[in-house]
């Protein structure tokens, strides 16, 4: 419980109206009750900010302008959604399970597991495998040979890395995420029997995952064929996304839920891939691009594109060119009469 | 083992030809062998309806009056898959495990569990769980903390529910289903260094299951940033499916494979998505829409429309379309010889 | 370690160049370093031929004349690629862990576990399962009553197979397979009580996987509602694919990461299907077909086809048409200035 006031202190905000309302948790605007702190920064909600039951509002200096009194606080900031992140981590804390090995926690000997780390019941860590301090692994996890794991990460139940595989520190895992499955590669070849058949391509690379990276529940990154798939720093990938083996992924990229990149493809930094959005194998995404929802690409894509569809052209011709679509077949027709027309008045001449 | 009498009375269907042919088992038309049942009722399959095996099928009223004699009994009913569905529970009773707590489960102190579920070995349910009567979890599930799951439900393999989240009763779960995932929301932001970073926003709510639903293998429902995440009862979810952070999905909805839902859209009663359809975020589906396969929508979507593409639009304009797309190459070339000729007609003035 | 000389005789291929430089593990041709084989098969990376480190390289003929003298040995095989996988084999040797059942893992009454078998800690074995020679099953997998899987299998963590379903030989699983999920069937019914509901169709068949299948993580194969799910010999399938119940998928076939296939569909032999494509329920794809990524079809696809788009459409009009479809608004335009002009025209006459 905090008070309107100390709260705006807290998250760099500039107080407007009653900073002795207190409140609790977080809400959105709509269901938000009186104790909680809500956030304006998605027009589409405008109308909740009127009836809100919240204590605080975090906005923008231009919507406490128009705003004027109102029953609840206003958290004045530049960006409420970011104000917003960082009330929400004041007033609901993250709990932490205490440290230490699970005793129905399987760790092979070999293994290095810092005191202050947390190994939950149901884990395996393999021979060999390092975990950083006060880095958490939920239940079911296993943990490969050799794998190395920093500090102060968080792996939610069920994670699997596989042999070899290294995440740095602050890595997130949600449930249920897969690094080091072996990336897709077959030879079309000849057996010994001669007939054909796809020789399995060893995959005896690794995943990267640097510093502060986010990964989502049942999303799978593919260990290289050889060499390093990496994810950047700051990079935070959504559930169900698919990356192949050999895959550079670049710092503080997004990918949205059920993206999926092909291997050998090079993903630059502050890159967005909307959901269900593709890349093909061996093409390079340049710095800042921005991928629409299921577009995919068959060419490289230059720095700070805005591209949309498949094979993906600029967002706006892709807008105009949607909405024309449907004016095809009648298109089509009319055309067929101008050419008859046009054979008509040959005819006449 | 049935006659083909009684099981026509146990489905409520109307018996046509020899009652006394006993089936013991379901089975397509196609691969039928004598003793089994089977059914009639997607064109695709008419031809197999003159030589199957099976020693009953069950069709409707019009099919069976185009039939006439056959060797096989009829089992007449206006829903022949629904009938079919009926048959196959008679003649397949689901199998159940023991009730009870197997002693190589690991159940914290604090948590309820009903003296007539089942938790298999290998579960792990966290303090303050309760799970109801005649609730099976098969092995390898985590029930995270406050987790509530009501009765008769039924969780296979490596069930992950995260804390605080709600099923209700009769919830199905394929295997490898994660509720309660965090939602991936971040705020672009700049850290204590000063540099750019994505800050998580934390994810405090819960997501609610409601009677009778049923969600596919590696399916994902994902936590509200704070509220609930909802899906309404008796709908049915496919593999694969992504549903984003404080969604809500209406009653008897389907989302078939592989679809993703982005965060806060709105899902009505009654909507299919086919496969690998997708909604952007905080967009409202109404009631009773279908979404054809690998559609997507950026808009709002009226009740009742049925709709394809991405964008989508009404189902047959963008069958004509389509249909018209590979045609627009030669248009091009046509319109470019009629201006051209309107341009020599000029000159010829 | 091995020599070029000795490497070039057992992968194969005809030496050129120093047959003394040695060689230790595989790699990229840009990030190579001395000690390494390297192969080259992709135009994309032609530049780094030149300044390559590595010792070795495997090319085809045509380009081993082209490179002339090179301070690397030159490995020439037909099948660059196919040799690499060969090298890789070679110098980077599967570690398989130690036969027997681990004392951490549960193994029913009634599973028969060959003795060379590896039952790895955690694991979970149905009565009635039956796992031949050789096979590996690593930690947290879940296996079924009556399974039956065959010989050398290798089935990487968190593997599950559902009752009855039956694997066999030389069968790998990464991360988290599903096989025999119930499939996604439901009749539109009336309950007891008079409402709608989706009566769920019991899914009472099996899943089969054939010799010398690779399967990726979080893929899930679901069983039949009767009869059998099939997947054929020497088939790859990519991670986080959907195959639906009843699908019968031929011989050495390759499905891309996130493809889905729907209910009773027919893929052929020798089918390649990349990444993110469709199939809806019911069709049949003969052999040999290539369907683009993203693409989905709603009818029958004749062998050999090599199609692309929603519908899809031969490959080629394909492209044609999505590069023209950016020209469309303009010859809206265009058009409807021909039309104006010749209304005019017919003023003047």
């Amino acid at each position: 419980m905090l008070t309107a006031a100390d709260l705006a202190g807290r998250i760099g905000a500039e107080l407007v109206g009653d900073g002795g309302l207190e409140v609790a948790e977080g809400s959105g605007l709509e269901e938000a009750e009186p104790g909680t702190v809500s956030f304006y920064a998605n027009k589409r909600y405008r109308r909740y900010l009127e009836g809100t039951r919240a204590s605080a509002v975090i906005v923008d200096a231009t919507v406490a302008a128009e705003l004027g009194e109102r029953p609840y606080a206003r958290l004045v900031h530049p960006n409420p959604y970011g104000a917003f992140a960082r009330a929400l981590a004041l007033l609901h804390p993250e709990t932490r399970p205490a440290p230490g090995i699970d005793p129905r926690a399987i760790v092979e000997d070999g293994a290095q597991i810092d005191e202050t780390a947390t190994v939950s019941a149901m884990c395996y860590v393999s021979a060999g495998a390092r975990i950083g301090p006060r880095t958490v692994i939920l239940p079911h996890a296993f943990i490969g040979e050799d794998v190395q794991i920093g500090a102060d990460c968080f792996l939610q139940a069920g994670a699997i890395v596989r042999e070899g595989c290294i995440l740095g520190d602050r890595v997130r895992f949600q449930p249920r995420v897969t690094i080091g499955a072996d990336g897709f590669g077959y030879a079309l070849d000849t057996g010994d029997d001669g007939k054909p058949l796809h020789r399995k391509v060893p995959q005896v690379g690794i995943v990267r995952i640097e510093d502060d990276v986010e990964i989502g529940a049942g999303a799978c990154i593919d260990r290289a064929t050889t060499g390093e798939t990496v994810v950047g720093r700051g990079t935070k990938i959504d559930n169900l996304v698919q990356v192949g083996h050999n895959v550079t992924i670049g710092e503080l990229t997004i990918l949205c839920g059920q993206t999926g990149i092909a291997g050998s493809a090079v993903i630059g930094n502050g890159v967005v891939l909307a959901g269900q959005a593709g890349v093909v194998g061996h093409l390079t995404v340049g710095d800042g691009v921005t991928m629409a929802a299921k577009s995919g690409i068959v060419g490289d894509v230059e720095p700070g594109a805005v591209i949309a569809g498949y094979p993906a052209i600029p967002h706006k011709v892709w807008l105009r060119a949607m909405a024309a679509l449907k004016e095809l077949p009648g298109l089509l027709k009319r055309v067929r009469r101008i050419e008859r027309r046009l054979s008509d008045h040959d005819g006449d001449e």
